[in-house]
């Protein structure tokens, strides 16, 4: 089917609702007419336009994001076990390195141990009643129908099992907070859907079982924390819970993260105040960064890196060496559904062992252990102050006026000022970055 | 020159330190083998792995992120203005299309308004004193050397403006936040390699001046909030303070977005205290989707898509209908530097206008703005109950036993039961997703 | 008993541990003669030293806190009725006066529907397992013995009724958070020497049935959220959950607040804003007064005001007014034990109906009243720009050399000047002061 | 003077506006007669009616709160040395000997270390402009007239010196966050005043200036943070940011406080991490207890016990044993205004040697030192496991069936029988509490 001829206003994008490559060529086309910008590097598309009907609208082309490949990593989880790599989408240089350099430390300590305790979806509708009294009988009433609000949500998906719906009274206003196992799936839409027709059970039953109005309905009173931070999943969960724990022994951080056992406890305890300080949600170094690398590659939602990068990252000493642990508490993966299918990321999810059954909390798993990697590895070079050289040492950033930054297992080579005066011609290009680890 | 060949332990990822096509085949070969899958989908890539040496390590290709064109919206901002359109990478179905309804709701109402507030990047370093006196003798000295410290960081980078240092006296630990103005960057590399030279200049000084010695120094105690969320950064600033505002009127709502005033400004007030009793940072709908889609086409760092998707949206009555407005606090972007190199995202950043002089406080002002658009048309879908429809009619979540949810503005074509014949043959695909808007 | 004679280094308070009138009037004693303060305000003492044993050690005297009535506030609530009048224990003045201001707006308006929600007092005991594995294990395995740790608790306290136990597991460390129901009592004693018991018996328990031993065990890991601000315990809940609403009528507003709804409900989403762009933890006026007011007044734990102090105030368009509605989530109340028992606290709990059977809940539903009250009091003040006015017509502030502010039901004896001239004579006390309502 | 006599509705609370013990007579009697009570302890009241004008309206009497004195603890502070004790006016058991024995312990280790590192009080109006671009020039106008705003606020105040103005934009709304030094005053209400008529100058001297109107202006946003916990006053500051440091050597910790520098080290990092994942603002044992109790005593506002008692401990190794610092970020105090002036309380500021200049920081340091105090020997309890013990010793919760907690510095009189034969018949009487320490 060829797309719809663009009507009326020229600024209208053309071919609404046309999902092939021709129509993809027609949005094209129209644009580079419009901007007068060649947009060269949109033309090819690997991926068939007419397989991304359900991730995207209006399609004109893609961005390749560069992926780089961490580890190995030693797992012995409960999910994830032996050396595993993960694949990093990222432009930001200097990730993929450190996260490698953490996952060798801890892969010479015997390896990361990893657990995802739980997995939960929430959607968080809204009833409104016409008195406290009649809100807080509301509540009870929803609170005593679990049952019966499960059989309603198992006709909309047999994937999502309803696990609890907790009320929220705030006034005549009650949040509902329902909670689901999803499986594979990160299970957003599906919960929706199942929640939105457990309501419509409810404002048919309630009124005429109790004989009670429902005043108002809303779908999401924004407090499920959906595409938000909130103490509400840090705290009570949302996505998966997974944690990862390694012992760090003396002789890894002194060879491979170079730095000492105090050290190390040194720089967490500081960190660790500075963010009470700076009144951070969770207290890790970059857990980010991990969350982002891994989602892009591996067709997570991308937006929920915003909610899903929250972590708490513990240091205590054990052996000769540290003990490090790291939760992440709210983590959105699912290796079904959204963007899983897409070819270059189901093809590293394949690689990962998370393309089957369980292979979300496996996924989880493998994400955490990385988390734990970089952020050891990130701590150990503020530790040894090699936190900018390792930044400057990959071209980037090195100043060409002032001496540069320490770097103890530098290449030894000598030519040090030669480097600098390189680095001066190109003093333009390395002041413009916006990248950091 | 060709990639070393991989010796000694064979998990380790083969042709470190190359940046070359060569390498990038060994090290996919090597992986391959070792995981026994073909990884088809991520053998051709259409950067040149030698021109992204900067951007990542140990290189194995690039993941395709599918771009939909959202817009347009008309804007008249401070540096933003006529109708532009938002390129979002995204994998989940309805984004685009949803931005794409805001954005005409707004646009028909007369436009959005942007101002892009002001610009910081903060390193946070910390000094450890001998004493609570000395500690407080080196906040204040500190504070009175702002000009030196100046020169000193003018001279690493001719791009990065110290524009103030702020002591956090946490007992004999001070953090330094240091804020910079950064142009165009979005600034953490050239930020982190002046404060490293400053804190240089500052572990010499200090104690030639005062005879006071410096216990210990780090890069960075964890007050910057660099990855992480913190009201730190919310409160006082990181990245690009940026406010967007428009007046929505009652015809735009009705027609567009299919809500009214009342009930768009009752979503709000409820969804506002959703927020506040799920102890949210900021509060919005899902400033999220338009941040991460926007990042992730535009080749900004997209762990920075953690801390800058804090929002705060607004409405109040106006005219016959309402004003919306948005405060993105926190945004990290910039238009040189990291990935906005990259062919397909620089191609696009240069189609908004952004690629040029001033180019961050303007695509600060367009996130902003779609922002905006994008929130109003989730709060209005709430609004009118087609939240769940709308991503059902997409064709992922069409529940097979329920009937279908309303929407009002559906295609009329009768086939309802014919569509829940066709859904019930994809079961298992529609629930496996993991997608949200 | 006389007085141990105080021996050894005379720093040492003398008497320790003897509860007697003697007692103190020796540490009385020796307190003015080390520190050569008269100290004559401490002299006398209306209580009986001997029947404050269990409410203080060293007892040196009282002080008197001054108590005001407010009200009355006609109630209309599940605990709650008729027209109240609340004692708050100041120093600060307009408070009362601002209160009861409140109080007759509402009632004026048909009064405060109240209802308290639920009671809870947590306490969270760590347990430390020797690995991942295991902390699973001991996580599922609690969850499994709700009914036993019931009955051990039971044991301890006929008081307390454990509702749930919640494990939190941050690596090998679990935390578990259990949660009693105590009745009248506040219940932070009860309920820790139930869980510490509880704790006894399944340190005991579990390695004995699993083989598994625990390696360490601390009586609370700092989840309960005890004498802190926590969103934990803002979002499911620590002491009671209470509710209140009001519609307050325009004639209500414009002759006892001297508003309009429109300039209050703007005043509401300006400051409701504010506390979203501040990271207020709730969001409210001032709550923090009524509750030490009321706290102070009652012989509730002082100290339980840092926490208890939290609430979210939400105004909407209501009739020809507003609808306004107070959520005090966290509120740590009892009317058995602590300070209840002291004479004039006691005295005032009976006065307000709170000394007998359910006179938690009750004392709940009057704080939650008085706090909506005081809350649209002083939001009405900031709205008619009469906030500064009101605490100047009390004499304290009013400035000598600028117009005095605006009071639009002053008295008008045209005096102004008079009473500047008066004021500037005591310009030195009036600034001296360190309240605020 | 006489009372008015109460006129019209019975309801009404007689003799408004009068200050004198007539007045109050007045009042209690009709609240006898109105609530059939005796209130008795309420008939006597050691202050005098008169002198409380300022404190409190409608005035009925007075509550005794019982004052315990801790101590001594060793300070060597900016402000405050020598041995110290603090009245703490509470009616929980085991506070004041808590306190003591943490004192005790620093005391015995060298003393604390305090510094009070600056005092802010804050007040944040509101303004609202036309446009997005107006509001923006406003904030740089106001930002340019630091000066000529100082000129203004002095004239209303001697004792506030404005230190600065930030412009906080939120759409065309602007937020103004003045801070003050107020000396030794906590400055609420001077501030107020100050920043009523600096405003009241801005709406007057911008429109003249720049032809810009404002369309609204309130006095307070909400950012002030004024009497609720905010990030931004934990941050930014408001009231007395105060350090205390104490190195506690391995004899204090074994025998005073029966616990080992690993077993604190360890207790302190598990609390910590509690805090983390309960979402704690700060992080701390229980800083509230010493902050209610001295603010009780020494005639502060007792309703910014919800705000002040915010507190990050720390603790790393030094020594044989441990440092440990305490950081109050906004504690609000002042030695001059308020309650400060009522007999009992002032007595108690004149022995601490606060009634006079400087007394507010000194006071604050006291706070600090005392709060140290008590947090360690809370955390100490906790890691000897007699945390329970300490509070059931005191007579008031030991269990009647169960074995008793250990108590290692037990009185060892053998007779624990009889001990809990007595506890049980008071069995009732023991479950009737609300504190905890």
């Amino acid at each position: 089917m060829h797309p719809k001829p663009d009507t009326g206003d020229t600024s209208s994008i053309p071919a609404r609702d046309s999902h092939t490559e021709a129509a993809r060529q027609v949005r094209l086309d129209w644009l580079r007419s419009r901007t007068e910008m060649p947009l060269a590097p949109l033309e090819h598309l690997q991926m068939r336009a007419e397989d991304l009907a359900n991730n995207v609208e209006n399609l004109i082309g893609a961005v390749e994001v560069p992926v780089g490949l961490a580890g190995p990593l030693l797992f012995a989880g409960t999910h994830a076990s032996g050396r595993l790599y993960a694949p990093l989408a990222t432009t930001e240089g200097a990730l993929v390195a450190s996260a490698s350099r953490g996952a060798s430390a801890l892969s010479r300590s015997g390896g990361v141990r990893t657990h995802a305790v739980a997995q939960l979806m929430t959607r968080a509708p809204v009833f409104q009643l016409g008195s406290l009294g009649e809100a807080a009988s509301f509540a009870e009433w929803i609170t005593d129908r679990l049952e019966e609000l499960r059989t309603q949500a198992v006709r909309v998906s047999r994937h999502a099992v309803l696990v609890g719906v907790r009320p929220v009274m705030t006034g005549r206003t009650v949040h509902l907070v329902f909670s689901y196992e999803t499986g594979d799936a990160a299970g957003q839409n599906m919960t929706s859907a199942c929640t939105w027709h457990v309501c419509q059970w409810t404002l048919a039953r309630f009124p005429a079982e109790t004989g009670t109005e429902i005043d108002r309905f809303r779908i999401e009173g924004n407090l499920s924390g959906d595409k938000k931070v909130t103490y509400h999943s840090f705290l009570n969960g949302r996505g998966t819970r997974v944690v990862a724990e390694a012992d760090v022994c003396a002789d890894a951080l002194r060879n491979v993260l170079k730095t000492t056992p105090e050290d190390l406890l040194e720089t967490h305890r500081i960190q660790r105040g500075g963010g009470v300080h700076g009144g951070m949600v969770g207290n890790n170094a970059c857990v980010a960064n991990t969350v982002a690398g891994m989602f892009t590659a591996l067709g997570q939602d991308i937006a929920s890196v915003h909610e899903s990068s929250l972590g708490h990252l513990e240091l205590e000493p054990a052996g000769d060496g540290v003990r490090a642990t790291m939760v992440l508490p709210a983590l959105i993966v699912g290796t079904v559904g959204g963007g899983t299918g897409l070819p270059a990321q189901h093809a590293l999810l394949d690689m990962l062992g998370c393309a089957g059954q369980d292979g979300q909390p496996r996924l989880a798993e493998i994400v955490a252990g990385f988390a734990l990697a970089l952020d050891l590895s990130t701590l150990a070079a503020v530790s040894a102050d090699e936190f900018v050289a390792a930044h400057e040492r990959l071209g980037r950033n090195r100043p060409s006026h002032v001496p540069a930054p320490p770097h103890r297992d530098g290449d030894g080579d000598g030519d040090g000022d030669r480097d600098r005066d390189r680095d001066r011609d190109r003093d333009r290009d390395r002041d413009r970055e916006n990248s950091s680890v």
